[in-house]
């Protein structure tokens, strides 16, 4: 690989064929170097899972024509950072960026992504990081609209690197290129899922369950990702993966004890 | 169930059989009426994941004797509270616990965690929530030295409910009681693991590889989980799911366009 250009590592958790990727990487070729490891099965909903009980593989693959260097692995979207990472990078890269995800990553969403927690592990590993989300869960979403809003924001990022200890998850409303007003960079909304399980009896007579159930938002600030999505802003939120409440750490002192 | 006592759910990631979470039943049996929905197979290392391409089963189960109401289910410690609250609960539960789990789950472990990540779950649902876990990762780890303290912690939130939008993370180190020295309310320790892919051929050719590595901590405070661990205190941390880096979203206004 080119030592002059940028290395940019392009992960994602609908699987390394998914058409989200794919417009990635052949968004990132124009900005560097670009190495894909990418799940070789859909992977949403993965959260920030490992693999601990089974082994992983790594296949190099060719989905698309072109330079970039890409390896479908069998393990989950931080599975494949991490292996990324620890085996296949030919040196540390300067940009990691997951998905184009085909789904809403905003609010609540961060926790149960793969493509989020893909995002978080870049951070982890010290390397600028960006989740990209289009609010199209089709398998057949237009990803035409942002190409130019993904491509300048990696940009910016390549310039400017998010300080240690963040990554920004990026959503995209899903609308025509003409109706899309801008970014704004803004806070994860309060809200969550209203889940519904739908109860059914399989052949055996045994009773199963699919989750099903739809987003609340329980945030009326003008501040949120929900409000910059609903007004069709694509949204920036700096995301940490340092958990604590902070402020609470002080009002819990009454439990310490010894 | 008694509607004078309070309902508590309990779950875990290691497995309905796990002997910490059999502890942990025991002891949130004399605290109110204990209901359990915890995975049937060991689910370390899940994080948040959640099923979305399969069913879930949910078998009724009596691991021990006892007045417990015990499910056993075929998903993810996530999985666990969303059906438990959706299909199983007779009321809202005054307490969730989660573990007790065999490992540790200070600093960046949270993000890994099946045991915090139900925690979390429980936190998101507005229940107050607790993940506990032990600093020992055998099966049969000792797990008499921290009941005191676990039914103490138990009791304070059952008290006094922690705020909203936050969770504790509890960690024990894995000594003595006698050198026990207490408990302390800290911050997430920044630290992560340095991987190392074990790399192997299978016995048709081909590479496979094991996730291993070491956690390495960088953090030099005196105020965070894994010094107070290391100190022989039960560490504290309040955990919230909202993971805006409030900070930055201030300085990254000049990202805003349109």
């Amino acid at each position: 690989m080119d030592k002059e250009r940028p290395l940019i590592l392009v992960v994602n958790d609908d699987g390394v064929t998914a058409p989200g990727i794919r417009t990635l990487i052949r968004l990132m070729k124009t900005l560097g170097e670009v190495m894909v490891v990418a799940p070789d099965s859909p992977q949403s909903g993965m959260g920030h899972a490992i693999t601990l009980n089974s082994m992983l593989h790594a296949n190099r693959v060719q989905v698309d024509e072109g330079n970039q260097v890409e390896y479908a692995c069998s393990g989950t979207p931080v599975d494949c950072v991490k292996l990324a990472m620890n085996k296949l990078v030919p040196r540390k890269p300067d940009l990691c960026v997951s998905g184009i995800n085909h789904g809403s990553n905003a609010s609540i969403n961060v926790l149960y992504s793969g493509t989020m927690a893909a995002a978080i592990e870049g951070a982890i590993e010290g390397i600028p990081s960006i989740g990209f989300s289009l609010l199209d869960y089709s398998h057949d979403a237009d990803f035409s609209q942002c190409e130019d809003y993904v491509l300048k924001i990696a940009e910016q990022v390549l310039e400017n690197p998010i300080p240690k200890g963040t990554c920004l998850n990026v959503n995209i409303p899903n609308v025509k290129k003409d109706a899309l007003k801008g970014v704004r960079v803004c806070r994860q909304a309060n809200g969550n899922w209203d889940e519904e399980f739908d109860e059914r009896v399989n052949p055996m007579g045994k009773t199963y369950y699919w989750l099903t159930g739809k987003f609340e938002n329980a945030d009326e600030g003008t501040d949120t990702d929900i409000w910059a999505l609903n007004n069709n802003y694509i949204s920036v939120v700096p995301v940490m993966f340092d958990l604590t409440a902070h402020q609470l750490v002080q009002n819990l002192k009454a439990m310490n004890h010894g």
